[in-house]
């Protein structure tokens, strides 16, 4: 199946390199009679800009363009095609990759699974691709607002500082340009960025992402559970390494005794007392806060002379030119989040049909 | 999209409950012209069995049947239906669960769905319904063999008990009945799980899997990289609760220079020297070792009291009945492999119409 | 994509050969809450079986079995497996076509797409695949029946025998052995059946489909336009040639302003005065009766010595063993509607999720 | 499953409404490789401009615009996108139809699926629609000539005007505005149209596709047989009422002694004397001429006064603004292409991986 696509009744498609004229995603399945808020569209893809000194000198203004899908303001039923423009390229930068594999890349596996490559800017694997994510990330939201869901994601680390225990402040998350949840722990993080920037090396980290309102019951049995097409989502952006639900790798040397959330009744709603389970159970949301972690490797373009080889197999020393982040991980928080709201979306459309009497609801 | 099934060009689709007549696959899309190897599909489903001290009572013989697509043992190309029979089954044993929802487990959440559930054994959210996927994967891994690709599959820690350095004897894998790769590790676990039966709790781990011999380019960028289908299809297995491809999670705390893995010439293959990557780029296999973490959390059923409520929010002390396993990570081990098993096939299937070149060597 | 899944949000995939011991089907995605009533499903998969001189003689029982996703009478969203079993087979009577490619069957595309084949019975390419499809087609009307939308399927023609004009009455359909909504017509045909029977000949015929009750905007836009996922359903069926939407080929030679229905209000609904679209305009249901036609050819299995080539290209006289249908006509009507109310039903589930007014009235 | 993507292996998701800034279309799966010959593509997708008297005065430019997936002229494997630009849009002629259904259009259906819709030209559902077809379909045909394999399409009916018998001249279709194989029946077709033209009427017709060069085994069993796939491709396409493969509804009034095509040994080559089944057995190609049969209707948009009615069901009578054609059929020709080199393209990267042998071709 061609890899470009994902979902089945919300289903985005895109498109674009990081040095051709445009990138852009068609969203297909999105209900018609929703108020395209194209000023809370543009204002999400700009969290994906750079800021600051952890990120890339390349700034792409974004503007966000519609071509179809919209008459006068609300969602007509049809495709929406959006898509922004790159203008801020420098591929004479990239030249001298032209026949190198930069370790750490994509250079050598697109080489070898397609035979050639556009070698510019890292072509279809470049971050610059996670545009049209967010694009369709920013719509995937506003169908979630309709429903009173809500995410929350941010970063929780970067590289060995960590969000501090008692430190989550969520009114923060925007006051600071990693999206820490705590002023404090991003200061902290901001100098460590800045010791690695001086050393011409790079940082990775982590982003949490929770979500609340979720109905409990979303995600199919047995193979599209909620947390497997989650994953799927969440790993196929680029830096990602690791995904856990919940407590993750830490449920593993607990004990059965305290991993189980005792159901409780709360103020006449079943609920769970804890929450290691990251309200996932079986596959499907309980109702309880949806909890995802997510690793982010450290960039792999970095200022410092490394050993690769080029086409041939020869040795070579490369010094990457072309600008790139320090540190990916904030500018990867409303990555992830668009990727979360894009599969939200997905599973609610999908889990529609589950029982006759929803399908009653929508048919007499 | 109904859940039921996985893959595109290799697609799997299962059915079952854990006290119904039947647990069966339909595998469409395999090739014609293998040699259907019984003796071996029997052992690898063998591998999922009950084994000593840390698994449930409920013994079935799970001897596998197979109704079409095989003529001759050789495959015909029609899908492959394969089913086992359950006949260990003790309904009764779950009659006192009917209107309760226990901890941990996804009688809440199949009830909130569909707005009634198959209560006894768990119904789909058992573990029984792996066996289906095992049958799958037994087929997935005899293509494998064709390919000379090799998986390795096996038990990294049990509880806080985990592989120690140096320790790694891939030969001692089926040596003992939890599949680690150290006997002398194995016997460390097995005194906890007999420590944490006595109590009547129970326990979860970490399972890794390894693969070689992959060719480099497999994984579909953007959406269907290698690593996302991978995630996507360990985590629909019910225990699972965190993915890591490569360092996972460590890698955070890495630098860029040290997480980059230098390209290096070997008797004439490109590779790469050290492989913190997981052997994926970019989404897709660079032609290392793939290296896939996994972690299990505790099994939920436990043989001590637990808070819960009923259907009417009543508060319930739950002893759960029924048999179980104390830590499913050993019986999850073939799991885990089946998925990675299928997984690989269909994208070895995909990838095939990559290139110009390759379609003409088919079709010519 | 492998091809014996038909569908998304309702899915059904099929195994079975037609002298194996099984033939099933997986229904994915029928919704919780349906009472499973399996005196209708029998006598539906009844219509399937051979009856009178227009048939073959083999005769199965053909007796359902149900293995999962139906707990108490009442379907529980999870994966419904059915089967039949396979018990009067007469393997024998193929040896003599094992290395001979039969004109107008399908030995020899399944020798060059697989490079061998089950040549007993005509292997998955028999008829006997399709009482899966029927099945699957009893589960469908059931959820339909819910929803109050009926289908109506009959013979139209067999060879040159039509349906006279003013002689439908719908309540014969039912009383004759040939499905015809005319005994006398029907008469008419089996006098035709009984003469090319007597020559050792084969007979095709048309059969017409009618649906009621189908609430407007159903289908989508624009690759899946209800017409074209109908016919992708229907030419799916083995001796199908072609499809027809209302007046079809007809319409080529009719003005526009004849074709065109014009619409208007009857008592308080818009509805359309003539229906030469047969219920659809771009690509949606219009509210008024959808209206297919659908042509099978004659029977390729014929009591005549035929000119053919073995596998070495070697002409042969062919003289066909095995047992077989004169006429299938009467037996495809079922199929036909079958694979009608599949692929209504899946509409009718993706279409939930077309507004948002209609998200709100499930979520809320 | 939203609607606007077709395929798998090779898939197309198109946009555009007609009266929006740009229609397109993004081509996912298109190999590596590729010769991506713009003149040839241009040439292609202007076949679908209007010509002559049969056509609207809406004349775009519909000049091809490539933004990703192509590197020096060469296909790189990542998603091609491709539109056109809408200059030539004159939305006040449809200010008259923002309340009112015109009869045989999809106003109606629109309305009633989404609740609202974007009336200027038709929308979505508008002919304009299948220029991101026709692109998708021009590089579908690159790909078919690298296989030599060669699709002709043509006109083979305008009203009651036929291409007669012996007047196939297949150099001739290029050489008139209706895309006949004969001048002479293009000439009769000519007045034909030029008559209704002036009675403000419209007339319908029919297109006919045959493929040469094709491999045998092309298509799914059991679901997506190639017969299957086909019908639903071309039956997407708006104007479409019916499709026939080989002799269609013509076969069910022919014995099977006389629709069977004997197999023969033609130069030691297996193939068919005769070719009633059009070139598909049991739903795969059979190496012989793949033969499709496809009615288009006659405009709904005709300028002569209709009766219909308005949102609130008050009856009206209508008179059409806006450009249209008299006669879609010659514009359609290269559409029934498009879609049927697309489905090509497509099942033959399916198959691919059909025997073991072909997939040990590609990893070795």
């Amino acid at each position: 199946m061609a890899g470009s696509s994902f979902g089945t009744q919300f289903k985005i498609t895109t498109f674009g390199e990081s040095h051709g004229d445009k990138i852009g995603v068609i969203i297909d399945g999105c209900p018609s009679g929703l108020n395209f808020d194209m000023d809370f569209i543009q204002k999400y893809v700009n969290r994906r800009k750079p800021k600051g000194k952890s990120s890339t000198t390349r700034v792409e203004n974004d503007t966000v363009f519609v071509s179809s899908g919209v008459f006068n303001n609300i969602t007509i039923g049809t495709p929406i095609f959006m898509y922004v423009e790159n203008n801020n390229t420098k591929s004479n930068d990239y030249k001298n990759i032209k026949d190198t594999f930069r370790p750490g890349h994509a250079d050598f596996t697109f080489e070898e699974k397609y035979g050639l490559r556009d070698f510019r800017g890292g072509g279809r694997s470049s971050g610059r691709e996670t545009v049209a994510r967010v694009m369709a990330g920013a719509v995937a939201s506003l169908i979630l607002k309709e429903l009173n869901i809500d995410i929350t994601t941010f970063t929780a680390s970067i590289g060995n500082i960590n969000l501090r225990k008692g430190n989550y402040h969520k009114e923060e998350i925007f006051e600071n340009e990693l999206y820490f949840p705590s002023n404090e722990d991003a200061n902290r993080a901001l100098k460590l960025i800045d010791e690695i920037r001086k050393k011409g090396d790079s940082l990775g980290g982590t982003i949490w992402c929770d979500v609340d309102g979720l109905p409990a019951g979303l995600g199919e049995p047995v193979f599209n559970k909620l947390d497997a097409v989650l994953s799927h989502a969440i790993m196929s952006i680029g830096a990602v390494k690791g995904v856990e639900i919940g407590d993750g790798f830490t449920s593993t040397t607990n004990l059965g005794s305290y991993n189980n959330d005792d159901f409780i009744n709360k103020n006449g709603q079943i609920t769970t007392e804890t929450n290691h389970s990251g309200g996932i159970l079986g596959g499907m949301s309980n109702g309880n806060q949806l909890k995802i972690r997510v690793a982010i490797k450290p960039t792999p373009s970095i200022n410092l002379p490394q050993n690769t080889v080029d086409k041939n197999g020869n040795p070579i020393s490369l010094e990457i030119k072309g600008r790139h982040d320090i540190c990916i991980v904030p500018r990867a928080v409303v990555v992830v989040e668009s990727m979360v709201a894009v599969s939200l979306v997905d599973m609610l459309f999908q889990n529609m049909s589950a029982k006759l009497t929803n399908i009653k609801k929508v048919y007499s």
